[in-house]
C-alpha cells in the first residue's frame, strides 16, 4: 500500500486516527439514482454489468467522482459468487435474483461445491484492477461479499423472502447440513475476498444484510462462529467492515465474530451503538436513508444529529444505515457527502 | 368482569400475580394454517369475514377452543377502521391490502376524518358481544387496534412497504401534517378500542407492527408522544398489551409509551428484552414462529428457552415474537399451547 492510501482519511478513521474531517462513502452509491450508471446499465443486462470489467470499473470510478466521496466500492453483486459453486442464478427484471434450484435438503447442499478455483470469479478481480489503477491516489478502494448466512439465505430461499422458513429450518432442523453449507462457504468467501485484496482492495466489507431476522441466540449458535472463521481467515492487516442491517440487539456479537470497523444500521442511536460493540473499534454509519427524501435543512439537521452521535473520539466513517435508493435525488446526495465534510471530525481527539 | 375472569391465569399474569402455569394464546392464532378458518374463509372474502359479526365469531370461537389457549383474540384486520375515516381500502388475493387513495400531502390528510360515530364500527362491537356470549366463563377476550404509527404507515403508503418513503418523507417533513394525521387517529383510536372494551374485551393488544422501521429518536419525536396519548385515553383499568416488532433498540421506548404487558418479537433474548423494558411490567412473547417449522424435540427445546428466560418472576405471557404463518401445522400449534402448559409456571415467585 502506497503511504498516501495509508495516510488517507478513511483509513485513518479505520484505525481510529483523528483525522481533518469525517469520511464518507454511501452503500450503494454507484446504483440506479445516478443517471450516469443508467445510461450504462441500459445498454447491458445487470448480471453482465457485474461480470463486465470495463462496465464495472466504469461505475465505480463515475460514482467517486461524482460524489467526492472518500473511498470507492468496487460495483458487484453478493450472489454471482453462489453461480460456479453450482446455483443457476438469474436477476429478473422487477423481481430480483432468482435461484431456480434452491438448496432445501441436505442432499441439495451436498451437491453445492466449494470453488477451488476463485479464478472463476476472476471478472471481479480484473475490474479491482482497473479501479484502482484509474482512482485518485488517495481514494482506498472496498471490496465485498455476503457473509456466510446471508448468502446461505439466498441460497437456500432462492431469491428474496419474509420469514427466511426454509433456512431457519434447516438450521434449526439439520445441523449437519447446515454445518456442511458453512465448511463451503467460508473457504469460498476467505479465497474471494483474499483475491479481491490482491488484486487492489485496501478494505473489505461483510454484508450481513440479512441475519436481523435472528434471535440473539441463534445468531450465535448458527451464524457467529462462521463470520468469525471467515474473518480470522483474512489476510493479515486486511482491514474488515462487519456490517448487518435489522436487530441492534445483535450487534454486541457482531462485534464478537470480528471486525476492525463495525457497521450500524439506523435502527440504533450511533452512540448507543458505538457503546454496544465497544468503543475499541471504529464504526460505521448510521442515517435513515429516507432522510435524503427530506428538504434540505432536514437532511442537515439528521446529518449533524449522527456526526454529533460520534463526536469526541476518532473512529467513525460516515454512511447511511442502507443503501441508497432508486428515487433519490443526486444532487441531494452530493450535497450530503459535502455537508459531513463540512460538519465533520473528531477535533483531533485521541 | 367476573370473578372467574378476573382470577384467570391470563389476567393474573396481566397482573404480575403467581400463576399455576404460563398463560399462552398465539398471534394469528385465528388465521389461514387452521383448516376450520379456511372452511369459513371459502364462503366469503377477506373483507366480508371481518365485517359478518356471526363468521368472525365463529372463527375466533373455534381457534380458542381447537388450541385450549388462555384467551381468545377478536377475529379482525388493523385496517377495516381506515374505511370510515375515509379510504378506500380494498384487499386483493395474494397482494394483501391496497388503498387506492392513499394520504400522500397536507391536502390527503385534511379529507381524512376522524370518526364521530364509532358505531359505524358496529359489527366489530357484535363480533365481541357474540365471542363474549359463547367463550369459557374463565376465558378472556382480547381486542385490538393498530397503532397509530402503523395505522398512518398504511394510509399514506397505501399498502406494505418496504421503506416507508412516502410515511417518513410527511414525517420529517410535514410536522403539521403529521400531527394533523395523529391527531384525526388518537381520537378515533380511543374510542374504538373503548367500545370493543365496553362490547365485552377484558384486554386491548395495540399492534405497532411497523414501527421497527424507526430510529430511537424518531421513535420519541414522531410516534412516542401520539401512543401514549392513546393509551392514557382508554379506560380506567383495562389492561393493555402493547406490541411493536422489528427493532428491540425501542423497547425502553415501547415500555415509556405505555401498557401493562410489552410484547416482544424474537430478536432479542426475553430476559434482556424485560430487563429492557423493566421488571415492573409483564411481557408477552417471544418464540420465533418459525420454530413451528423444526421438529418437535427442537420445538420444546426453543420454547423451553423462552419459558426459562422468564422464570423466576410472575407476569409472563407466552406468545410467538409474530404472527402463526398459513403453511404451519394446526397439530404442531396445539402441541406448542401444550408444552408451555406443561413446562411453564413462574414456581409462584411474588
Amino acid at each position: 500500500m502506497t503511504p498516501q492510501l495509508r495516510e488517507s482519511r478513511f483509513l485513518k478513521a479505520v484505525r481510529r486516527e483523528p483525522v481533518d474531517t469525517t469520511p464518507v462513502w454511501l452503500m450503494r452509491q454507484a446504483g440506479r439514482y445516478l443517471p450516469e450508471y443508467m445510461e450504462v446499465r441500459s445498454q447491458v443486462t445487470f448480471l453482465e454489468l457485474c461480470t463486465r470489467p470495463d462496465l464495472a470499473a466504469e461505475v465505480t470510478l463515475t460514482a467517486q467522482a461524482a460524489l467526492g466521496v472518500d473511498a470507492a466500492i468496487l460495483f458487484a453483486d453478493l450472489l454471482p459468487i453462489l453461480r460456479p459453486m453450482g446455483l443457476n442464478l438469474e436477476y429478473h427484471a422487477g423481481e430480483g435474483p432468482v435461484i431456480d434450484n434452491p438448496l432445501r435438503t441436505a442432499a441439495d447442499v451436498d451437491r453445492l461445491s466449494e470453488i477451488q478455483d476463485i479464478q472463476e470469479m476472476g471478472f471481479v478481480f480484473e475490474t479491482v484492477r482497473r479501479v484502482r489503477a484509474d482512482l485518485p491516489g488517495d481514494c482506498p478502494l472496498i471490496g465485498f461479499a455476503g457473509a456466510p448466512f446471508t448468502l446461505a439465505s439466498y441460497a437456500i430461499e432462492g431469491g428474496g423472502s419474509r420469514n427466511y422458513e426454509n433456512t431457519k429450518s434447516i438450521m434449526y432442523g439439520d445441523s449437519g447440513a447446515w454445518q456442511a453449507l458453512m465448511d463451503r462457504l467460508v473457504p469460498t468467501l476467505i479465497r474471494y475476498l483474499s483475491a479481491q485484496a490482491e488484486a487492489g482492495c485496501q478494505v473489505v466489507q461483510i454484508f450481513d444484510s440479512w441475519a436481523g431476522c435472528l434471535s440473539p441466540s441463534d445468531y450465535r449458535r448458527y451464524v457467529l462462529p462462521h463470520s468469525k472463521r471467515l474473518i480470522e481467515g483474512l489476510p493479515e492487516g486486511l482491514p474488515v467492515i462487519h456490517f448487518l442491517t435489522g436487530n441492534p440487539a445483535l450487534y454486541p456479537l457482531q462485534r464478537e465474530a470480528g471486525g476492525d470497523v463495525q457497521g450500524l444500521d439506523w435502527r440504533i442511536d450511533l452512540a448507543a451503538g458505538w457503546e454496544l460493540v465497544g468503543h475499541d473499534v471504529a464504526v460505521q454509519g448510521n442515517l435513515d436513508p429516507v432522510s435524503l427524501f427530506a428538504d434540505v435543512d432536514t437532511l442537515r439537521d439528521r446529518t449533524r444529529q449522527v456526526l454529533d452521535a460520534a463526536a469526541g473520539r476518532p473512529g467513525h466513517i460516515f454512511n447511511l444505515g442502507h443503501g441508497l435508493l432508486p428515487t433519490m435525488d443526486p444532487e441531494k446526495v452530493k450535497l450530503l457527502v459535502e455537508m459531513v465534510h463540512e460538519m465533520g471530525g473528531d477535533g483531533g481527539a485521541a
